[in-house]
């Protein structure tokens, strides 16, 4: 993997760039629709590439280690071969889910220990573990195993989380080199910057992480119910540390708003179920605001869902026909409110990245705001 | 609307058609997936006409009727406009659905009264209505307010129901004719033959729906639990007496099997919900038997749905990855699937029409059934 900048915004830290990987470039800044189980839940592959052209998507560890299991993915020959998407793909580390889907887990120093949120069965994840996991999942960028703290989080438990987190870190990244990748082409480790809220704790471990060099870098514990100001001081904070030509992931990020501000900041790459989740909601993001679709009002309103949208679905189909398919729970509801956001959070880090070559990101995102946090 | 017969199978009553409607033109033997409630489970429309090559839909006037409701519908200018789909449209008239979904339902000579399954709100379906709501439809072809027997079904109450059934048809067609289309094409009434498994009422009622000398002309009451065998003899005998040059159409059926044996009887016209209904089940029909995705076997079985598939599923996902997508209680994995079955039905209603034109439709269906019925 490489990243490239081609361009830094004049009034922010906002940039343009480039990310190479042995399944194609992805232009940043970039949104990464979330494949939990090796699926984007409600959308045809197809339709991802070539509708919402998503150039990177994510797949869960935690899930995939689950179900289909390692032996049906390394018997297809990666996740891309099991899924057929045959661009990058990011894969997270399943220490996010262990500690939010699993019915029991036990921290120590060594890993954890957990119980599966389906069947009850009991596992064990360690750093060495999760990369060996992550060589089978194949996917192009991995992550290392970390606590995602909760929020609030003591200071007493924030520090000694972070020291296990450094020293998995470690651990990770010597499991890493130890090892090769399974299939014909390589795969990268981020390390993840963590610390909750306390800004010493922060600055530690970014310059922790930014001392291994890696080629991407990612902010984790971040969005899990914090202050919006909180998040984007923690995140400024962490990327003034953070080597400025190495890409930085921030991680379950977030709302559209969340993402233009992070891009200010100097993040490259989000991902976050927000846009599909809120969709099976009757959520929909547009270019004019935030629609709850399922609402009276929307009922003889013939016009297009987005009428800037450029997804297919915004040219097919009206408000009206889409609240009555949630009215009537119909899948097709789903399936349109999915392909519409994910589109639409897609157009979003497109167009910033145009604005950013343009030098007129700030001022844009200035307009952008307002209009697409507002309640229509 | 106009029907013309191309060709006359020489060993056997299947012959090949046209409708013609101001939607456009509709080539049978035809399969009509089923848009209950204005959308076909789980499938974008872009896809039933490009993919699936749908060239009709069913539209379901009980629940259009309770959701989204006439205004809208009307409001939309007819249910062509509402979902998009500019393609022929059939509507059934609602009765069959007031017999099976509504609570609670009293029947009597002037129509029914029955309560919403959705709220127990109370609505009165009479012949009359009926017309006019699918008049507010606005589908090509539409349906007389019929009762469908159940099966089995005494001789005296099937009787008794005919009798009503054929009051109701006079009434329909009093209606239809009194009245014109709202909106700027026309629409065409196909009455519906009842007289449950009694050969002497189907007898009668064929007798009596012939004489209208309709465009179209509907069997009704079958695939509702009698035997198959039961069910083709029926369909033979009222096949026999219906107009040999009008379109005829076996409501609610049925398997592939059903199908192909029905059009060697001379059935131009079919829907069912099976397609769709039994692929969010994981039970696929594929062109080398029957599969149902969620066993075990295909857990490792990376090859194609169905080899001789042609629909995009077919080429972009794997057996065992849409066994993960079930086991894993995915959307995709009903989307895929429904759309795989529905390909599978049109593709077969196309080559029965193919090899019909070839006059060599029996040994092809001969080959066929064998391999379309076994479970792989």
């Amino acid at each position: 993997m490489n990243f490239k900048i081609s361009k830094i915004d004049n009034k922010s830290q906002a940039r343009a760039g480039e990310i190479s990987t042995d399944h194609g470039n992805i232009k940043t800044p970039i949104f990464m629709p979330v494949g939990t189980a090796g699926a984007v839940k409600a959308i045809h592959f197809k339709e991802l590439k070539n509708d919402i052209k998503a150039q990177i998507i994510l797949g869960n560890t935690y899930h995939l280690y689950l179900r289909p299991g390692l032996e049906v993915i390394e018997n297809a020959g990666g996740l891309h071969k099991f899924n057929g998407w045959d661009k990058p793909i990011l894969s997270d580390s399943g220490g996010f889910q262990v500690y939010s889907l699993s019915s029991q887990r036990k921290l120590s120093d060594e890993g954890v220990v957990f119980q599966s949120h389906i069947d009850g069965s009991k596992h064990k994840f360690t750093p060495e573990r999760t990369i060996d996991i992550q060589r089978v999942i194949g996917a192009d960028i991995i992550m290392a195993f970390d606590e995602c703290t909760p929020y609030p989080c003591s200071y007493e438990y924030a520090e000694k989380s972070l020291k296990i987190t450094h020293k998995w870190l470690g651990r990770c990244f010597e499991q890493f080199n130890k090892t090769s990748g399974k299939y014909s082409y390589s795969q990268t480790l981020f390390p993840i910057v963590q610390g909750s809220t306390y800004k010493d704790l922060r600055k530690k471990s970014a310059e922790e992480i930014a001392s291994l060099n890696a080629e991407g870098n990612a902010i984790g514990g971040l969005s899990v119910g914090e202050p919006h100001e909180m998040m984007y001081e923690i995140t400024e904070l962490v990327c003034n540390i953070l080597p400025k030509d190495k890409a930085r992931y921030l991680m379950g990020v977030g709302t559209p708003e969340n993402i233009l501000e992070s891009i200010a900041l100097g993040i490259d790459m989000f991902d976050c179920v927000m846009p599909t989740r809120n969709a099976r909601h009757g959520h929909l993001f547009t270019s004019e605001g935030i629609i709850n679709i399922k609402n009276k009002k929307w009922k003889n309103d013939f016009s297009r869902i987005d009428d800037k949208g450029d997804s297919f679905v915004d040219s097919d189909y009206t408000k009206a026909y889409l609240r009555h398919l949630f009215v009537s729970n119909e899948t097709l509801g789903a399936m349109i409110s999915s392909q519409h956001n994910l589109r639409f959070y897609l157009w979003l880090v497109e167009t910033a990245r145009q604005k950013i070559i343009e030098g007129t990101f700030t001022d844009w995102k200035n307009i952008m705001i307002p209009k697409i946090t507002r309640r229509l």
